[in-house]
């Protein structure tokens, strides 16, 4: 029995299934734009683009309805990860605007700046940056080097740029379009000493700031950057980052501040802020706490790349399919008919698994815009209290692992179908080179892949904290890896089994196998990582040392945890699916990314005992058995994610005998 | 004891050390370009560099001495390779020109067509393409649909596109600065009975044209394109391929066919030729055999590729190598000083095992140009004798099974220093996009790899043919595998020994035991293959069905003959280096190869019992203690590559505090 292809679409769309629709409909003519065109004309036509997506309203969905918007957080971001089939220059730059820059303001801000900015940031009449990333500093935030200094006399902050290095670098909007940016700096305040002579004192600003003021950690200021004409303000250097891999409709540039002064007001102050005397105050004590606070309300960004990385992943693998399915090459000797090259088993392994990975991923992806949706969403903040933190801290952790397994995963999958493309998928006209080019960096920006996997390591070890410490290593083991499993399969039906005895009745397709194979696995690495940093807590401890000795493990330990909630995600959604044959598919589906995901991992397995070698060899077979079962449901597969004809047609999906009446005609006889 | 980079160099540098010298003094002129110059501005500047390189004298080393060149074959593509650490557009159309188009006229043409345009096209006078892919066949070239028919009536052939499949595609230099093209085309004589009436027979042409006449499979033409003026001939239509992923300083076109009329003497002849009455008559009796004889001399484009794109491997190594000694994140807790981001395990391990396999590429890379210039340089080719055909073939096959390692591991390697450099990698100005973008397509043209690598594996099989048949499958599994690698063995000095017995002594760094592990994995490998393929030899077998079902175990086997060659090809070439620090450094630098390849395919070595988990394990900590012990020697083995400064200069390598005055000094006073 096969579902229809509006079954299957229906059940991948979920519950902001509308918004896709919509999307669908209003945005279908966001086709991606003439590779040809300079990079000013590409810059310019991206934002009209963006113009055009503030008149359909789509962007104000996001934002609060006390000034315009709809409070639909969830929405907002199924949308923008539908825009990701389209040009993903406007994609960026429709993120700088309304999710960063406008999101920003919303989160970190307080009404001073909601009433003033939110309408006029929603409507695109004022476009703005988010000025985090320093040339000298990307992934650690938490030491950026820019300063704003609080001056009592005048009440207002002074920006400094104090070295070369802290220059703001790579910012969406800022080499062009940008009218305000919101920067983030270290916040230092004078120490009362000095405060009676605050303009003399000056000179001890930069990067000697604190040891003449009090510093309190990075904050966020909204700064004026040009002036209506769009001329850079006094004191503002502006440069332009230049030709990119990709993204070259989006104008990324550098910011550098000479003593530019904002007034006091300029802080986005939700969570600190600083009296006209210079008194500073804050709802959150620690310093580091609250900046991971701040960071931790911008977690939308991160799961919007990884949005968007998907919806690349999926119109890579539909080019991809058709294609395979339509193009022919070498004879079977025993009919003489050339061969489809996706009938070609190797075809099949480089498309089929990573088709269903990117089904796994979409399933994972949407229970992280629902959960954020339960925390972001305006009914959800009780009039301004603080967010549940650990719920936070976890929609965090998991953000961070689905955006880069998720990213990697799109990176790989578009790399592999511009290769199973040939030559044609080398030409712009056939799309996936824009799409590789432009998703290359979603790897490491929003967050380096590598960093965040460390970060969701960290705080899967760090929830437990100092409880822990008095278990045995076993003890810990159990207690670390069942603690951040267990909900998720007490959840997804997929009861926690004791572990399974190699070489005994095993069942490559059984759901409850598949995942005790993946949960042993991440709660096993995970207590191991846990054990091997256990010395770095003693006094003296070379922590540096011990940490990087075990860094290939702990990356290890996060990516496994992430494989356990993305396959835990797609048990989920298969449970929500209504039509049965729908359902059916999707199992086999399941099936097929479980264990390519347990293929890939096949060593470590034999390594801890977990399988013998019968049964890894019997995974290796399933995978190629099922790759055959899905191969006659792969175009189904791909028709499924919704990608509108309009936003894929392009000359690779045509068949070259139907370009003209002359075919397999006889040609005009020869002069 | 640490060597000198001069003394690193000039034992990576080889036999050719003087053509490379010479390049880096000659051309390091020509470095990249401008990434925002327009489609046709970077195409007109390729073509200008293009004048400059022949201006130069150095494509000319290739050709014959009769027409003056100096046939230093071996020169030519170590010359092509150095000249990848430039621009790729003009290294890929350097290499249409010379390599293809040129070398084609060479190696397939006779006196006459020698005379009259080798000359010419050495000097860059004459340019032209190599047309052989057509839209509807890529890797099934010998069932290309072209069609050349003699006319005997004006001792002509008609050149004809019967189909839209059919039109020439992707072809270099045919969009704009083509004025011939070497056209490959099924050839078609008519049948006696049809010779006194062939203009009205012509309306049988086309895709039928084998009712009407005889074909002798697919010969090249030499066939004018376009006037002097640069205008289509008649009966030619060209199409431009548009803008690409990367190479838009090539200018890739399309031609279709109309009944172009070219002389009897257009055939390149070397191996077969057409009568003035239409008499066909050829040195190679067999069709398939003439084709792949007539394919196989222009092993040197496949031998090129997989140079240029072990270049762009170096370069990127050097970028990313550079870049992460400098770039520093996050505080080590024990100094407070930040820490270089190559220090971190994480990192060592994406860059370092990847620059050992690009040590060891270099050295396979080597060997397959000193074996091609034994074949094919003047002095080898005694009075136009037929080139030894088993050493031919054992060629191909080496060449195809580099090229795809060597390809897939630039374009995974390059991808890998992209991401290791984080946004400033992004950055067009940081070099790296362009080599990604451009390198991209070396994966599927001059061969797709996929292909390549099952070509590669049927060679093996057949190389032993019949004589096998009878032995037992353990019998042939021996004679297959061992056959393919004792030669290898003797000359690299590691001998053959008895397989090891797991649990017992490992010693991972142990040159033989390293190489036991690499060969037996081969041997096993593709005697399982031939015994999997076996049953297809049986009259009425589902041939295709055989071969599909064993199709990802037969790209394995290719795969591990492939580590085999490269491993030896290392060990050779360490034998080879004459400075004892040289050597040492190789040797830990081959270990770190050699253990990353053995770690990679673990599962495999668990499977078939040839390791123990706990050895599996100890490769694993090998591996990591390598990259520490090479950690400090990281950028000494990147520029050992010697790639000129000025070619990978870029704001990547530049310190921002030593980019102005200001670095740390106090910033002006605030207003």
């Amino acid at each position: 029995m096969t579902p229809t292809v509006d079954a299957l679409r229906s059940t991948l769309d979920g519950r902001w299934a509308d918004v896709r629709s919509s999307v669908r409909e209003q945005m279908s003519r966001f086709r991606p734009v003439d590779p040809d065109l300079s990079r000013e004309e590409y810059r310019a036509k991206v934002l009209e683009l963006v113009h055009e997506l503030a008149a359909t309203g789509q962007p104000h969905t996001g934002f609060s309805p006390d000034h315009g918007g709809k409070g639909d957080v969830g929405g907002v971001v199924t949308a923008f990860q539908a825009l990701g089939y389209g040009d993903l220059s406007l994609l960026v730059k429709a993120g700088v605007q309304w999710g960063l820059f406008g999101g920003a303001v919303q989160v970190l801000g307080t009404e001073r700046h909601h009433g003033r900015y939110l309408r006029q940031i929603m409507d695109g009449e004022l476009l703005g940056c988010f000025a985090m990333t320093e040339t000298g500093h990307g992934s650690d935030v938490q030491h950026l080097r820019t300063t704003a200094t609080y001056d009592p006399a005048t009440e207002e902050f002074v920006i400094d740029t104090p070295e070369p290095g802290a220059r703001k670098d790579y910012i969406g909007n800022a080499a062009r379009d940008g009218r305000m940016a919101v920067v983030f700096a270290q916040l230092v305040t004078r120490v009362e000493a000095h405060g009676a002579d605050a303009r003399s004192a000056g000179a001890s600003h930069g990067v000697d700031a604190r040891s003449a003021g009090a510093s309190h950690g990075v904050h966020a200021f909204l700064v004026p950057i040009r002036d209506d004409a769009g001329a850079a303000m006094p004191g503002i250097e502006i440069g332009d980052c230049g030709h990119k891999a990709g993204l070259n409709g989006v104008d990324n540039g550098r910011l550098t501040f000479r003593s530019v002064r904002v007034p006091r007001e300029a802080l986005l102050n939700r969570f600190a802020d600083v009296s006209a005397d210079g008194t500073y105050s804050s709802s959150i004590e620690n310093e580091g706490r609250r900046f991971f606070t701040m960071l931790g309300t911008l977690v939308r960004g991160r799961i919007s790349v990884a949005g968007g990385a998907g919806s690349a992943a999926q119109k890579a693998l539909a080019l991809a399919v058709r294609y395979g399915e339509r193009r022919r090459q070498f004879a079977d000797p025993g009919t003489g008919q050339e061969t489809a090259i996706l009938d070609y088993r190797a075809h099949q392994r480089k498309l089929l698994p990573a088709l269903a990975t990117t089904y796994a991923l979409q399933f994972a992806q949407d229970d992280l815009v629902a959960e954020m949706h339960r925390l972001q969403a305006p009914q959800a903040d009780q009039q301004g209290a603080r967010p549940d933190e650990r719920a936070q801290r976890d929609l965090e952790s998991r953000a961070a692992g689905v955006k880069a397994i998720g990213t990697w995963h799109a990176t790989h999958t578009i790399q592999t179908c511009r290769e199973a493309c040939g030559g044609a998928g080398y030409l712009s006209e056939n799309l996936l080179p824009q799409l590789k080019a432009d998703t290359d960096v979603f790897t490491t920006f929003e967050g380096d892949n590598t960093v965040l996997l460390q970060l969701l390591a960290k705080n899967l070890l760090s929830n437990y904290g100092k409880g822990v410490q008095k278990l045995s290593p076993l003890g810990l083991a159990r207690f670390l890896g069942g603690q951040a499993l267990d909900a998720a399969a007490e959840r997804t039906g997929v009861n926690k089994l004791p572990r399974r005895i190699p070489g005994r009745g095993f069942r490559p397709r059984d759901r409850a196998e598949q995942r005790r194979l993946l949960a042993d696995r991440a709660e096993h690495l995970l207590a191991g990582v846990a054990r091997r940093l256990r010395p770095a807590l003693k006094k003296g401890a070379d922590q540096f040392g011990i940490f990087n000795a075990a860094q290939d493990h702990l990356l290890d330990a996060a990516r496994a945890h992430v494989d356990v909630l993305v396959f835990d995600a797609f048990v989920a959604g298969i449970g929500r699916a209504a039509d049965p044959a729908v359902k059916a598919l999707l199992e086999t589906v399941c099936d097929l990314h479980a264990l390519a995901t347990i293929e890939r991992d096949r060593a470590w397995y034999l390594e801890h005992g977990r399988l013998t070698a019968a049964e890894t060899r019997s995974v290796v077979a399933a995978v190629n058995a099922l790759c055959a079962e899905l191969r006659p449901h792969a175009r189904l597969l791909v028709d499924g994610f919704g990608i509108p004809e309009g936003w894929i047609a392009c000359p690779l999906l045509e068949d070259p005998a139907a370009e003209s009446g002359a075919t397999t005609s006889v040609p005009e006889m020869v002069g």
